[in-house]
């Protein structure tokens, strides 16, 4: 005889409430004077701050699949790509809102790997889940909003551009795109969770001078694309320069994959992409990476000819 | 020769973005320094109020139907059930974020009315969109969060019952239910969209001494019962005392409904439903309805034996 695994059916919404909120535990009451359970949640704030708020959504066969990725990784992802948003704004985490759409037929099980996943990331990062809602859907999806604060008027920006600042990106690129496909490839399990560049985005703020700052979520080439947006600007990238990881031509080799493609457009690196005016103090790469505790490389410079040169073109874009 | 409808396909995110922040305008900047476009939105606070954080979710085939709503009607609702949470907390609104999920296939022009409703809304309660994603789904959702502000330690709360308590609700009961129930009926379009009790949310809150708030979005007998989750106390309800509106009973009759079961679990009310000690100097009826603005009915007490007498028992929950 086997047992039916129970699902959330079985246990109704108010259930699945107090189960979420009591994993999550208590957030801090100097910040949150109230969290789960009411109509909304309650922030206490300080002068001299802003608050930095954004909002991203993971779907089912769009952003993950259940036989690709575990239920925990995709909940530790939900947070994460919202963590990267506050990391592109120097901003420090505050807490978060999870909206959760699940089928009534989702084991619990599954339903408790995405509240763990995100409750990992929550703690590693200080972000406690403070509210949000549970609702039934055919697929599965979870957005969250995350609230993050700064000191007034430091926040990295998108805007700001000028010709001849110099063009940075943190850590290294493909990464996250040669796991993917490597997995799709070989049917096997994706468990890269990206990192959020937290600690470099607050030094970032906190040095000043940052022109404009960005996270890196559909590849260089479309979000560099981005920053330029509504610019007369462009950018000369030195193909040569996009930092890749260790073995990485080999194994694109391997896979039949052509190396800068999969730099500039892979996506999902969750690397920090900013630009220094080129004269501006810390724009070495050595005290940068010091800095920000993280590799750092000079991957071109802005110019004022409209376009990206440097880069294989960005592929249709990765939402439509 | 017929010509196909644009669909989300033709035009790519980036320039979904632009037609949204072109339709949604600047949010003031005293504010809200930095709004649509950037990785996060920037919220400037005061001291001396707290700020109020809720999200809620409208999702194809179990919040709307295309065939029964129009999308203007959908957008509308997206954000008015989020208002209504920030009324239930007493809260003034701030600013929203829109996180979107639709299918590459979606028309433009039904795009544009899910917008367009939210952001008739959002001028009607000066709640200006200041950010959210766009993403790619099987089916549509909207996720709202919405921000909102309360003088320091007067925001309304669910928690604080006490034996004796009169409890209350503003407007009337099982309206929307009816109109769900005759548009399901007869096929014809729900056009009727929940006005969020903001004005006597906040009059509730400013006035002192509400024990406990709750929005009615599930019906009285399951949102009653959300109150009262975690106490020792029930509630007497008098059957007779539930406001229904003009007509309730006869249209009941005409679709064969209890009206009963209708006024305590249709669902959908969006009203506010509260607690007063009984001794209240502000717990007489017609001096409610002056200081709130709304009609105000005096349906039951809070009582120390569990459990809710006097309504129907309510249906299985709603969302699983």
């Amino acid at each position: 005889m086997t047992r039916r695994r129970r699902t959330l059916a079985d246990l109704g919404e108010t259930a699945l409430i107090r189960r979420i909120a009591r994993r999550a535990g208590v957030p801090p009451k100097r910040t949150w004077p109230l969290g789960i359970g009411d109509d909304a949640a309650i922030l206490r704030t300080r002068r001299g701050e802003e608050l930095v708020l954004s909002s991203d959504v993971q779907v089912e066969g769009v952003h993950f699949r259940f036989g690709r990725e575990t239920p925990r990784t995709i909940g530790r992802r939900a947070l994460v790509v919202n963590l990267s948003d506050l990391a592109a704004m120097g901003a420090e985490p505050v807490g978060a809102l999870l909206s959760l759409c699940v089928p009534a037929t989702l084991p619990v099980a599954t339903f408790d790997g995405f509240i763990d996943g995100f409750l990992t990331e929550a703690r590693l990062h200080g972000c406690p889940l403070v509210g949000g809602n549970l609702s039934r859907a055919k697929d599965s999806s979870l957005t969250v909003t995350v609230v993050g604060r700064c000191p007034r008027g430091r926040a990295l920006r998108r805007s700001g551009l000028r010709v001849g600042d110099s063009l940075y990106v943190t850590g290294v690129l493909g990464a996250a795109a040669l796991a993917r496909l490597r997995a799709d490839r070989h049917g096997s399990r994706l468990t890269r969770v990206p990192r959020p560049r937290l600690e470099a985005g607050r030094a970032l703020a906190k040095m000043g001078g940052v022109r404009a700052c960005i996270d890196l979520s559909d590849g260089l080439a479309s979000d560099l694309a981005r920053l330029l947006a509504g610019t007369r600007l462009g950018a000369e990238i030195d193909p040569g320069a996009l930092p890749a990881p260790r073995g990485f031509r080999r194994a694109c080799r391997e896979l039949g994959l052509d190396p800068a493609t999969l730099l500039a457009g892979g996506g999902e690196d969750y690397e920090l992409l900013f630009a220094l005016a080129s004269h501006h103090p810390d724009a070495g790469i050595e005290g940068l990476a010091e800095r920000l505790g993280v590799r750092v490389s000079r991957i071109g410079e802005i110019v004022d000819r409209v376009g990206i040169r440097g880069l294989p073109p960005a592929g249709p874009a990765h939402h439509f």
